[in-house]
């Protein structure tokens, strides 16, 4: 009846979905917990009109051609290059922190050493970290990374992954750069650009074949089981491959412990003005308790009178009570993703793909690029 | 797994499941042929921002407390009183006739000898059929009776039907009345509303419950089957019960030959002025290949500088070529569909229910009452 049972609609899960019914013309059921396709992608037009990005804001951009093609098979694009403030001792500031931010930060003649400084010793449009400019024998360099780390990241980093400032790891955060340029872009990708319709629209397009069937609302343990390494579905054991893009404990009942992720409170809000701020998004890295504001008219330009603006509050991930979004990064979760891993590959049908199951950050493009990657390699 | 199968998200599929999940608390797989919930009643917003009724014009009007109050928890209503106009002789003018209309129709002198004519004969407010009135002695009467079954009447039919107007049983169309009234409104019942957000949204509360699943793109023949008598899911006998709502000529492989309904080519238009027409519906019996133009701004208000209309253009339904909307009710056909109902008692686990399964004209009302009824006496 099916030749594939896929688990999670997010872009892992729908490229290969996709590729399946299109390139082997093979049968797949999709599992898909949530009560719509897209997973954290998923958008949709509120009662304003104006397209509002569930799960905080999407930005797509890469350098890879190939990702770009393949994604353009499922959308007009509207070329936008995504631009962020920071809110910095009371004014809102360009970053990446670059030439152009020094003005916006310091009085003229001190911006104008500062500049000179940096461009006596750096290539224009070279990224230096903060690392290396920490290092300089130069006082004024020295400061200027001083202030950068601590104005820029050091709160920002804290209040994103709760830590204390004091815990920040110094080495790691320091390796964000300062921007030798008066590019005032957040990215600076060949390819950036913005669905003209939104990201829902790509996953109906993609998924919308008559080799695809997709359940939402469905828990894969409702319908699924692993048992014995072999894989069950509706009760029987299921002879084709699986492919999985939820979290890797919870596919193992959380056996050897729970792998630790960060979570977000997104408070949308409604104001009753054209605009609300100057760009899509402000970070506010040291005052108030949330990261970031995000203005959703900048990035699809709506008719209507109102605006709408989401805060992001990060929180730890709570089983059950708020949504997985990164993973921790440490050396003792990378032990125990590597542990459920191993336990994984005991099941041969079991293919592991995405930001869940993988436990990586992945960027769009990149789970792209790898579900088109597994899909050649392993599924087909 | 599963302690019921629904095939098809229409009214009569969705009211159920929500039963079932709410009532008894038991599990649904919901099992829908096309991409979307709500059957013939769904709804979606165009690039406008305008609410379109993707299967043709949806009023809700009902006597039947009992389905209003139900209904009432799943959307907020807007109170609309629909109105619908004839294009007679170059003018559109108010239906069903009623004494207005005799006034938009006809010079003074004529409407009110006719008019005295009728009130002197009729109780103020009530129906009379076209028929009683074509027995009246009367000339004048006679004539007004005419009038109004060969404007009004004989040609929609024909064209409704696929019928030559000769072909039209004149006794079966006279039973419409003239109303004898100020009343121009095209229903009378208690409750007429809209939902305010559109019927999809209905449906999309009904089955947010974690014990319904629904499969989307899915034929039923793809993952069920009927044999000697039993019912299997995805390959497996099913112990619960199965509601059907699909065609029941398909069900059992037109075995006995195709239940014949009409379909309608339905073709929409997005019209660059603000409004099109005076009210939401206009209808064409004489003139053109539709049969009726509907402006969706009037049934769901919407801030568009834009307009959208539906023309529709009535066909034969052929299978797979489009959508079988209207059983076409003749003696033949109802006994037709009575070989395929005894067929379908044999298997015991199955429940027909809905305008396909029934093959009946359900109104939105009269469909919902009898899913309800089917819940309490079969389901539950
Ligand atoms: C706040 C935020 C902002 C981001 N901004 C950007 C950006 O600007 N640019 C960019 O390129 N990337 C961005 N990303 C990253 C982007 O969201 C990911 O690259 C992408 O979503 C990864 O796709 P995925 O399919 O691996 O995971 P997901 O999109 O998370 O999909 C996984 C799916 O599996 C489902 N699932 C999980 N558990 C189960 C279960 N038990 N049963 C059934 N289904 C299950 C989930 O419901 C989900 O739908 C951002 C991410 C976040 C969190
Ligand atoms: C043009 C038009 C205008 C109407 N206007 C009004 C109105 O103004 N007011 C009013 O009260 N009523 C109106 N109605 C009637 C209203 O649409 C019906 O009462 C209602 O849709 C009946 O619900 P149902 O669930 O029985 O059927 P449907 O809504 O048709 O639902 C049946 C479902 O079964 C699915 N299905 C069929 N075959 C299969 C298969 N093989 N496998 C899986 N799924 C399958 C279909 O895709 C569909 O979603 C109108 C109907 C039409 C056609």
């Amino acid at each position: 009846m099916f030749d594939y049972v896929i688990i999670g609609a997010g872009f892992a899960g729908s490229v290969i979905a996709e590729r399946i019914a299109t390139q082997v013309n093979k049968k797949v059921l999709i599992i898909e917990k949530r009560n719509h396709i897209g997973g954290n992608c998923y958008d949709y037009k509120d009662e304003n009109n104006i397209i509002i990005h569930k799960y905080g804001p999407h930005l797509f951009h890469t350098n890879n051609k190939e990702v770009f093609d393949y994604l353009s098979n499922f959308t007009d694009w509207r070329f936008y290059q995504h631009r962020v403030l920071a809110f910095i001792d009371g004014k809102n500031v360009s970053i990446p922190f670059n030439l152009n931010t020094l003005y916006e930060v310091f009085p003229k003649t001190i911006a104008e050493k500062l500049e000179n400084k940096l461009l006596g010793k750096y290539k224009y449009n070279s990224k230096i970290s903060i690392l290396s400019l920490l290092k300089e024998k130069d006082d004024d360099l020295k400061f200027i990374a001083n202030y950068v780390y601590e104005k820029v990241f050091k709160n920002y980093t804290a209040k994103q992954w709760g830590l204390k400032p004091e815990e920040i790891d110094a080495q790691v955060t320091a390796r964000v750069p300062f921007y030798i340029s008066r590019d005032n872009r957040y990215f600076t990708d060949k390819y950036q650009a913005i669905p003209k319709k939104g990201y829902t629209k790509i996953f109906e397009k993609m998924l919308n074949h008559p080799n695809i069937k997709i359940m939402l609302n469905t828990d894969f343990k409702e319908v699924c089981q692993l048992k014995d390494d072999e894989f069950y579905l509706f009760g029987q054991k299921f002879e084709g491959k699986v492919i999985f893009t939820g979290m890797i404990d919870e596919l193992f009942n959380y056996k050897f412990g729970e792998l630790p992720y960060r979570s977000l409170d997104l408070k949308l809000e409604t104001v009753d003005k054209e605009w609300f701020q100057k760009v899509a998004t402000v970070n506010y890295p040291n005052d108030y308790d949330f990261t970031r504001i995000t203005e959703f008219k900048h990035i699809h330009p709506a008719n209507s009178k109102r605006t709408v603006i989401l805060k992001e509050f990060p929180k730890p991930y709570e089983i059950g009570k708020n949504i997985p979004y990164y993973p921790v990064f440490t050396k003792e979760n990378r032990e125990l993703y590597n542990k459920y891993k191993k336990m994984a590959e005991k099941t041969k049908s079991l293919i592991l793909v995405g930001r869940l199951a993988e436990y990586r950050y992945y960027d769009m493009d990149d789970v792209i690029k790898m579900a088109l990657k597994v899909f050649e390699e392993k599924v087909k």
